[in-house]
C-alpha cells in the first residue's frame, strides 16, 4: 500500500517511497541507516532489498519495521520512487556488488539517496547514467557551505534544545528525534534539526556539519536555525563531544552556531573510555556538563536541563539503579528515551520553556 | 643580486626568487601578504610589480623591504622564478587587470603562489596555460585533508608553544614568527608552524586549517606536529578565538590537534569588541586565559605563560602603561614583540622549558 503522506517524523513534504538497500548486511550493527529509517520513517519505506534474505521481513532481522518485506530485485517494488543506501560501510564506499542494483535503480529513474563519504555524483558511471536517465543522485553529506555565522538575534520564543554528548555514538540523534516526536504528540510545534547523515536521511533535510569547511561550520547550522526560527521548539542534533580528541571542532562550531538556551546531555551507561580510543578515559558527567555550559554561555546563556542515558548495554535493573544514581548526583531528570520513554525530559523542556518565556518575555530576542 | 640561500625565517629548502604582485595596491593595509613577505623573507624577494609605482621602492611605500625595487613588467626581473599574489583582495578574487600579468608569468614558466579563497588551479584559463607551459600553480589554501587525529604520544622534549588570541587579527602569526626567529638567534632548534595562508606563504609550508573539513581539522595540524616532533621547540600559529562567534570551531580543532604544553595569549591593546562585530564585547584577558587553559588541558596539561600585546594603535607611553597594568593583573610577562622586542617572552619560554623538562624527564612522551 502506498503511504498517503509522510510520517510525522520526517520533514519531507511528500513521501519518498523508498527501497532500503542493505544487500548482504541486514543486521542491526551494519544497517544503522536502515534501522533508523524503519524506526522513524516507517511509512516511507516500501521494502528492503537483500538478495540473500528474500522472503524474510525487516522486523525479523532488524527488530524494527514490522511488516516491511525483504525483496530480491527492484522489479518486486514497482511503486518505489527512491533507493537509499541503508548501511555505513567501512571506508565509506559502496560495495562493488551493489553497483548493478544502483545502476538499475537509476535506469528506473529512481532517486538515489546516500550518506556515504564517497559521493555518488563523483562516480563517473553513476553520474553518466543519472544524466542519461534524468535520475537524481542525492549525496546528503555533499555541501558547499561558505557563509560565516551572522550572529543575528534569534527570537526568544523559539526554544532551541541541543542534544550534546560526552562522546560519539551515544544517541544524540535518537534523543533529539524521540523528544521532537513526543513534543509533537503533545501538539507542540517542535522540529528536529538534523546535523549528521543519518539524521538528514530520516528528516529529509538538515546540515552535514562534519563535512563543512572549518570557517563555515557555525554559519551552516545558524542558517538552519534561522530557517525555522518561527517554530516553538527546535531539537537540534549534537555531534561528537567538546572533549573528544578528534571531533571537538565540529562540536563547538555546532554549539556556537545554534546558540541553544537549553541542552540535554547524552551518555551511554557503562562506557568508560572514548569510543574507539581505549586509552582515553571519559570525563565525568559533571565535568562535561560544566564544559558545555561554559562554552555555550560564551555566546548565549545556556544550561543542561536533563540527562539522556543510553542503557543499551545494561539490564533493566541496572538501568534503574544507574538512573537513580545520576539523578541524585546531578540533580536533573534522567531517562533512557527508548527504555523508559521520554516523559521526564519532555517535562523538563516544558518547564524550562515556561520559566524561560516568563524571564525573556514573548517578543524579545536572544 | 640573487640570494644564495633562503632567509632563516623561511622553511623552504631553496630560495623562491619572488616577484610580489601588488599592482595598484602597494600600501600596508591591502598588501598584507607582501608586507609580511618583506618582513620575514626579504632575501627571497626580487622585486614588487606595480605598474603605477615604477621607480619607487618597497621601503618607501610599505615601510619594510628597504632596497627592494618596484618594477612595471616581469621582463625587468629576469632572475625571478616565482610570482606571488601580494594582497588579500575583498571577495578573495584576483583583480581582472592582473590576469595578463599572471598569464605572462605562466608563459615564463614561473611558479605562481596564491593564498586566495578562489583557487588559481580552478580558473580554466590559468589551468590551461600552466599545463601548456609546465608552470606550477600553488594555491596554499587548497587541501585534501581527510585523516582524523590519531592522538599518538608526542615526545615531551619537543616543546609545543601555541600563540592563541582573544580575537582574530591580533598578531598571532607575527608573534609566532618573531619568537621562532628570536629563539633561533639563541641557537635554539625552533620552528614556526604556519596554519594560515600568509604564514604558509612566508614559511613555504604549513596547514591551512580554516579551509579543512570539520572532522579533519585536528588531524591536519597533528600531522604537522608529528612531522617536526624531533625539533626542540615548535611555535604554532593560532587562529581565531575560542569565544569567537564565527571561528571557534577552527580554534578548538587547532588547539586539540597540536596539544601545546604552553601558550602565549595575544591581544590588541584598546580593542573592546570582536573584530568586525561591533555589538559583541570581548571577554577579559583573565577569562580568555582560563578558557584556553581549560580546553587545552582536556587533552594535555597546558598553561598560558606570557602575553603578547599588539600596541599598533596606541602611543609608546600608553603601551608602557598598558604593559605594566596587564603584567600586574595577570602576573605574567607582557610585551609587544615588534615595539618592545620579544625578549620577555623568549625568557618565559626558556624558563618553562627548564621546569617542564625537569618534571617530564627528557625521554617521556606527553
Amino acid at each position: 500500500m502506498k503511504p498517503a503522506s509522510p510520517t510525522p517524523d520526517s520533514n519531507s513534504s511528500e513521501p519518498r517511497r523508498l527501497v532500503l538497500l542493505t544487500d548482504g548486511h541486514t543486521n542491526p550493527l551494519t544497517a544503522k541507516t536502515a534501522t533508523c529509517m524503519l524506526r522513524y520513517c516507517r511509512e516511507e519505506v516500501v521494502a528492503l532489498l537483500d538478495r540473500s534474505q528474500v522472503g524474510r521481513s525487516a522486523g525479523q532481522l532488524l527488530g524494527v519495521g514490522e511488516g516491511v518485506p525483504i525483496i530480491g530485485e527492484l522489479a518486486a517494488a514497482p511503486e518505489a520512487k527512491g533507493l537509499m543506501i541503508g548501511i555505513a560501510p567501512p571506508g565509506g564506499r559502496i560495495p562493488e556488488a551493489w553497483r548493478p542494483v544502483v545502476l538499475e535503480a537509476i535506469s528506473r529513474k529512481m532517486t538515489i539517496y546516500s550518506g556515504l563519504h564517497e559521493f555518488l555524483a563523483d562516480d563517473p558511471q553513476f553520474a553518466a547514467a543519472a544524466a542519461q536517465n534524468g535520475a537524481a543522485l542525492v549525496d546528503v553529506r555533499k555541501n558547499n557551505e561558505h557563509q560565516v555565522a551572522q550572529y543575528e538575534p534569534l527570537p526568544s520564543q523559539c526554544l532551541r534544545i541541543h542534544t550534546v554528548g560526552n562522546d560519539c555514538s551515544v544517541g544524540k540523534m535518537v534523543v533529539a528525534l524521540e523528544l521532537a516526536n513526543a513534543l509533537k504528540r503533545q501538539n507542540r510545534d517542535a522540529r528536529f534539526i538534523a546535523t549528521g547523515q543519518t539524521g538528514i536521511l530520516v528528516a529529509g533535510d538538515g546540515c552535514p556539519v562534519d563535512c563543512v569547511v572549518g570557517d563555515f561550520i557555525s554559519g551552516a547550522i545558524e542558517k538552519q536555525v534561522i530557517a525555522h526560527q518561527q517554530r516553538e521548539m527546535l531539537l537540534i542534533e549534537g555531534q561528537g563531544c567538546l572533549a573528544h580528541p578528534r571531533y571537538a571542532a565540529v562540536t563547538l562550531g555546532l554549539l556556537h552556531g545554534c546558540r541553544p538556551q537549553a541542552m540535554i546531555l547524552c551518555y551511554e551507561a557503562g562506557r568508560e573510555v572514548v569510543h574507539g580510543m581505549a586509552e582515553i578515559p571519559l570525563k565525568t558527567l559533571a565535568e562535561i556538563r560544566t564544559l558545555y555550559e561554559t562554552m555555550a554561555s560564551l555566546l548565549h546563556p545556556s544550561r543542561v536541563i536533563g540527562i539522556a542515558m543510553n542503557s543499551r548495554n545494561i539490564r533493566a535493573a541496572e538501568a534503574s539503579a544507574e538512573r537513580e544514581r545520576v539523578r541524585d548526583e546531578l540533580e536533573l531528570p534522567v531517562c533512557d528515551v527508548l527504555r523508559h520513554g521520554p516523559d521526564d525530559l519532555v517535562q523538563a523542556i516544558c518547564q524550562f520553556q515556561q520559566t524561560h518565556l516568563q524571564n525573556a518575555g514573548p517578543h524579545t530576542c536572544n
